[in-house]
């Protein structure tokens, strides 16, 4: 008979999480059948998405997360006693799968037996090679997608996502620049892992610091945290500039939801938000007027205009409209 | 000589703008040289960026706009006399010019003779067959690019871009949701434009009612006004939705720039920003890992992880990394 530890969400949290919030339970475990494996918990992660993604759990069931796992039992071929597992199971010590994701789980992904790592530590696939670093290889890839020369600046840089994307970024040709909170983290960037700057928000003017390391401004921002810094770092981007919002963690622990970051949302949805304004388009200025002169023609596209008398009357139109007094388009007849 | 009538930028704007802000003033032209031609204001139009650009004008010069102007004399063949022009000409009543945009001027589109509206008014050169016109064409068609079949929100719907933009969306064959703050204006969109639904955010809750016309959830987002109507809309938003972000009119008249909603910023330098998941990309899950273990081998890629030992002590690893206790990534050995 196998005793699993496991932790149950009991409280949503209220703020950062407290301990009580949890609850260390022992459950027994029933025999395995047939198509089943046991596994037992060798390195488990701890991750931002779990305080995230605790708003959409349910209470009373454990807690979620990643763990590598080494099998110890085992009546399915493709999961033999002693290999390693990369599955959601939770905050447990032991689990029962059979192969699939656990049933009714939040995430479907299925559980898989760990490729080869030749020496490196197993750990990893919690880490650089799992979630965190694919989260960087195809947020930087895939969405990001800096060039050569850009400059990119990570903000939590030296978190666990942070710091492989600002790699990654180095290995494409940017120039990197990392924020963090603490200089111990700052030099492990710089030193260590070849960033070109690090700024540490707690302790340095952000908006200065950004202006001296970059002062031709920012190509692209891959967010991690939201809230002020982005919206600092997002102040001084170039024209076109690519923001890839992998997290908000600034706002996790936020107690009115009210006040959440809009990356918050962006990120559960994988939202695409772009800004522009109409010169972008000023080599097919005529086509546009064309085309809507066009369906007004055909009655597809109606207008309507609100007309203020007198030259005089330019700033009564220019605030009537700001209050939303008007319908259609203002203009005013000279 | 011809006195031209001008409104004078006098004080940046502190909230809602002021009638003294502007000083209206008298100014004598000179005749007209080889080149130039001397146009007459016909109709003005006031713009909610006039506002938002405002920050970025010196004082003590006329204030921006556009206009349809009569040429009433020209030493300029593609300028001739009795024609309209479109030009940025600024809050004046006459403006000599020599057919390109005026020295120094922010705006560096040229003045252009106004193609032929066949019997439609020219103060439509300021509207649907204009700036906002346009605005509304480029951003749905190149921006926003709504699918036939999908459900799309519009803020400001009433106004100069938004009512257009959403009628765009109905050519498209999508199914339009117009926000805006009066009855009127509501009646006018949907019996008048054929918009599908209207929600007045003044008098209506605004989750609820889009709940009610969207229970589908909605797909694309034509954003207008930014700050909390936007907020609430993108909270409903089904994944992959996407959000034109033209302007952020409910943040123009805001004080405190800090708290200026990050569409302002997003509009201005034309950002694009892109929320985002690893579990899009599951099915080349092993392609980022071996990726990253292959740059790992070539000395490309380096790792830090800060191990907990202990089962027991997860708590206390989760908690560790929400606050920026961590460097890497956080595991816990069972």
């Amino acid at each position: 008979m196998v005793k699993a530890k496991v932790f149950i969400f009991e409280h949503y949290f209220d703020g950062y999480p407290k301990e009580t919030d949890l609850r260390l339970v022992e459950e027994e475990l029933p025999p395995i059948k047939e198509g089943e494996f046991l596994a037992e918990a060798v390195f488990l992660s701890v991750d931002p998405y779990m305080r995230a993604y605790s708003v959409r759990l349910p209470l009373g069931i454990p807690f979620i997360g990643a763990q590598v796992a080494r099998i110890i039992e085992s009546k399915n071929v493709d999961f033999p006693v002693g290999r390693y597992v990369l599955g959601n199971f939770d905050w447990r010590s032991h689990t029962i799968c059979d192969g699939k994701a656990l049933k009714g789980h939040m995430f479907t992904q299925d559980p898989y037996i760990l490729p080869d790592f030749g020496d490196l530590p197993v750990s990893l696939a919690l880490g650089i090679l799992g979630m965190p670093g694919n989260t960087a290889y195809f947020g930087v890839t895939e969405v990001l997608q800096p060039k050569k020369g850009d400059t990119v600046v990570i903000s939590g840089a030296a978190g666990a996502v942070g710091n492989i994307a600002g790699q990654i970024c180095k290995i494409i040709g940017c120039t990197v620049i990392g924020i963090a909170g603490s200089e111990e983290k700052g030099r492990w960037l710089v030193d260590e892992l070849g960033f070109d700057y690090f700024i540490n928000y707690k302790t340095q003017n952000l908006e200065e610091a950004l202006k001296k390391v970059a002062p031709q401004g920012i190509d692209c921002y891959f967010d991690n945290v939201g809230g002020d810094v982005s919206f600092t770092i997002m102040n001084q981007m170039n024209r076109f500039g690519k923001i890839a919002v992998c997290g908000a963690i600034s706002g996790y622990n936020e107690q009115n939801p009210k006040i959440l970051p809009l990356q918050y949302t962006m990120v559960f949805n994988e939202l695409k938000l772009q800004g522009f304004h109409v010169h972008r388009w000023l080599n097919r200025w005529m086509d546009g007027i064309l085309q809507n002169l066009e369906w007004i023609k055909e009655g597809k596209l109606k207008y309507h205009e609100t007309v203020t008398d007198g030259f005089e009357n330019m700033f009564k139109a220019f605030l009537g409209q700001m209050k939303g007094e008007t319908v259609g388009k203002p203009v005013v007849k000279a």
